[in-house]
């Protein structure tokens, strides 16, 4: 019975607001900040641009999913009141729903924790005992300096593969962009890098619904204004089995014969 | 983002209250009403109360977590419009975090699993895994006559042995009180048996704060104020380790000594 109290109360929080894009953000009082980086779909480094620091009552989230060194340089150690992490993006591990926070504000935490008990009482063990398994063995194989047994070193190099060849196809179409990433060094790695995204962020230059265009030609991806964007831009994975990604770029080069 | 946004909606919901004891509503217009049977914390099998079978605004949730033949007879077929079920009772994997409904509403069903989508996206992959292959395991064991073999015989066993020794600790130290539960015909088993919930709603006789009084004996339990009770009842778990058990029996035992 105690758990349906809270339940009840939980989800009529009316405590907060969607507000839209941060950047439009000019209200006064109290707000949170979310700022994914690398921000999902466009895989851009993302800082926070509201901006108010000395503001008691303003709280930043940074969304750190996709902070790992196969998608994106790791130019330094971060250092923010609240930070996410998820087991999703790194490993691929979607599935066993576990991710962890680091936040600096004791009162804070025990808040999130609070959520979680409300939420699902707790995340399943099953998961936990695999993640932390996982995590280990990774860890592990951060020792190596080979290609194929450092598991950031291989995810980097077949992010890099599938990247060049997405690039040669599109700049080869003339009919597509993709963004462009400034290199940057990387502490993981010791050296200068570029960013290989765990999506693309594919655009079109004709007046054309991408998504629609795409999907004559059996490619899904999510269309560029479920992402708050336009029809012109899609949110494809990279991430797909090295079967579905050379399906996909060999579709994708036949489109510009259209 | 999508996500987010989503999320954002989701908590500010505010289309329902918390309405407090089902016997004591009688407010008009629509309602949900939890039917938890057995009862946790008494063990008790329960009906709709407020009982508008009319009302199409009427919604009842039959929660059967602990509806299994080694707590309580298997009276009938139950044919409700929503049933819920967990995994945490019959084997006592709450950890896995995963249940399941069967609904008879396709709209209703839509909704829920709409709101696991928002929840959590999903249950863990690693506990769906292990559930099913448990479930089946213990589907096997019931072709078993073997007491030993048969996971609901066995759990019984241990049920009926339980309650047994904790009866006969209450009747020695006249201190106590327990529920008394009738016997119904199990389905299940084939013939008439008592109930032995998986938890005990212990009582006193005197005039004092039973949870306190168990603390001081180095026995935690849950304060029947915590259960929408009083005082004098707490719920105490009879699903813990043997040891643990005996432990409590013992101390139960000392304390009409004092």
């Amino acid at each position: 019975m105690a758990t349906y109290v809270e339940e009840t109360t939980y989800v009529r929080s009316g405590m907060y607001n969607w507000e839209g894009d941060a950047w439009s953000f000019d209200k006064k009082g109290p707000y949170i900040e979310l700022v994914t980086s690398p921000n999902n779909p466009d895989g851009t480094i993302r800082e926070t641009v509201v901006n108010r620091p000395d503001d008691e009552e303003a709280k930043v989230i940074h969304d750190f999913a996709y902070y790992w060194p196969h998608y994106t340089p790791i130019t330094r150690r971060q250092d923010h009141d609240i930070m996410l992490f998820t087991f999703s993006k790194i490993t691929g591990h979607a599935g066993s729903r576990i991710g962890w926070a680091l936040v600096k504000d004791k009162e804070v935490a025990k808040k999130m924790v609070g959520y979680i008990i409300v939420n699902s009482i707790g995340v399943s063990k099953e998961s936990q005992v695999r993640t932390a398994k996982i995590l280990n063995v990774l860890k592990e194989t951060c020792k190596s300096e080979s290609e194929s047994e450092n598991f950031f070193k291989y995810g980097r190099e077949m992010m890099k593969d599938r990247w060049e060849k997405l690039r040669e196809v599109v700049k080869e179409s003339d009919a597509f962009t993709l963004p462009k990433y400034p290199e940057a060094f990387c502490n993981y790695f010791g050296k200068s890098l570029e960013s290989y995204p765990a999506f693309a962020w594919l655009g079109t230059k004709e007046e054309t619904d991408l998504a629609s265009e795409l999907r004559r030609h059996k490619v899904l991806c999510r269309a560029g204004e479920r992402c708050g964007s336009d029809k012109k831009h899609v949110r494809v994975s990279m991430l797909s089995r090295e079967d579905d990604f050379n399906a996909f770029l060999e579709r994708l080069a036949n489109m510009k014969a259209h």
